[in-house]
């Protein structure tokens, strides 16, 4: 039997909940997706159970029915009664005593909160400042997995820094993406984003705005922008679910464009908007 | 409020206990160490302890008394009365509704196990195969955070080859170090290990392992391999905390030496075990 500690309380360890013993917490051995609704109205549920299965599979975690993920977050969803939620979920592969090598009879633990989604109208109104953070992530960003402690180092240093994003660059001095969020670029008359690659996270809402931006008359250029190029450009924005499209006026110290969200940003909003409803 | 969902049931979150809402899980943002003790000894307890601070401080979860660690350990120690004991802790940030961005006034959760060490005589005697894996491991590994995934997927890559431990290797083709270890190779009067830097975890075994090395004559290398100059090497061997230090016989499908430990290789486990008593 293991004796277990939990702050400074002794306690014989077959006592404790197996939350405890989650392999989300000791290895970050699990995947999540966020989801939002508008009005009442879950959007883009599709894709993200899609996303989902694929991270699943990228890290192992065997079946587990998507089916019965996606009736748990309409029950959910439901039961809250929020009309715009943000929807957090993550699976892990399960809870056993800490052992890199898994147990492969693990039953997977499901953890989802619903909560009223943050009102984002001020930034969206005004912009936000970005700051720059080396991208510290590992290598599989294409998998949306629970080790995301680069990210969270990232975030704080923006909000130390009176952010609202961090921008994370590669060792190359290239723009991978917003630590939570798809980070674009206007130039000219093209809408310019990194490919996706090991490195990127496929990114629901960046899809979105790709289509918005064809919508509106953009040129798509799928490449990734050096922090010149970045602040040399005519506007700039983030896409991310939480927080849809949100024009970015400030770079480290550069002004962007007059300091205002740009014409494109606005036109690219009101078109991603319009897939909402 | 939030409404949370356990499996397939539905709770108000505010009943639920702070573990589910512990930043470890959300984002592995924590950091952990693992002991051992010898007969009753505690080997290495202020080494292990200042690389703690040190993980601590680079992740930035500040006002953790090292001497409130020192005595929770001492205390767990003694009431699981194991001689030959494996102790396993973590602190993370805390408990908070899930945010990237930290609640500065959160109190840090810490969490311990001890548990009967694993014999590996058997492993010590035979040497063991290893297995080459990508390393996907974030940036920064001289931090011994939470965010293990990469070495997870690593390490069942490597059991379900019927190897003991998975060997990493970057995208020049050299090694970093193993999953759960670091990775020496002996070529001549040499003993060969990757150097300290942002990819390598700063190993308390690797350090005495190299303090072995010295007392035996070998001069140091501290040098990166590539997989072939690994196999070409004239014995292999991985050094970690619950193992020490193993001889790898087997490295992919290629034989090392003689296919058994060598010479070196059971004169720096000789070496390595004066220095627990």
């Amino acid at each position: 039997m293991q004796t277990a500690m939990i702050q400074d309380k002794i306690v014989p360890a077959d006592e404790l909940e197996t939350v405890y013993f989650d392999r989300g917490i000791f290895f970050g051995d699990g995947v999540y997706e966020v989801m939002r609704s508008y009005n009442g109205k879950l959007f883009a549920l599709e894709e993200h159970l899609q996303r989902f299965a694929g991270s699943l599979s990228g890290i192992k975690i065997t079946g587990v029915d998507i089916e019965m993920i996606r009736s748990r977050i309409l029950a959910a969803f439901d039961a809250a009664g929020i009309a715009n939620a943000k929807i957090y979920f993550h699976i892990t592969r399960g809870s056993q005593p800490r052992d890199r090598v898994w147990n492969t009879a693990l039953k997977p633990n499901f953890f989802l909160t619903v909560s009223e989604a943050t009102d984002n109208t001020e930034d969206k109104t005004k912009g936000i400042a970005v700051s720059t953070y080396p991208d510290w992530r590992w290598k599989r960003c294409d998998i949306k997995s629970l080790n995301l402690l680069a990210n969270v180092l990232a975030a704080n240093d923006a909000e130390n820094k009176g952010c609202g994003e961090a921008i994370l660059v590669d060792e190359k001095g290239l723009i991978t993406e917003g630590a939570g969020s798809a980070f674009f670029a206007i130039r000219g008359q093209t809408l310019q984003t990194a490919p996706l690659t090991a490195n990127i996270l496929p990114s629901i809402t960046r899809d979105f705005a790709i289509k918005a931006g064809r919508n509106i008359g953009l040129e798509i250029v799928e490449k990734s922008l050096t922090v010149e190029q970045a602040t040399n450009s005519d506007e700039l924005l983030i896409a991310s679910t939480t927080q849809d499209i949100v024009g970015v006026v400030r770079f480290d110290d550069k002004i962007i464009g007059d300091g205002k969200p740009g014409k494109y940003t606005k036109s690219l909003t009101r078109e991603f908007l319009s897939f909402t409803v």
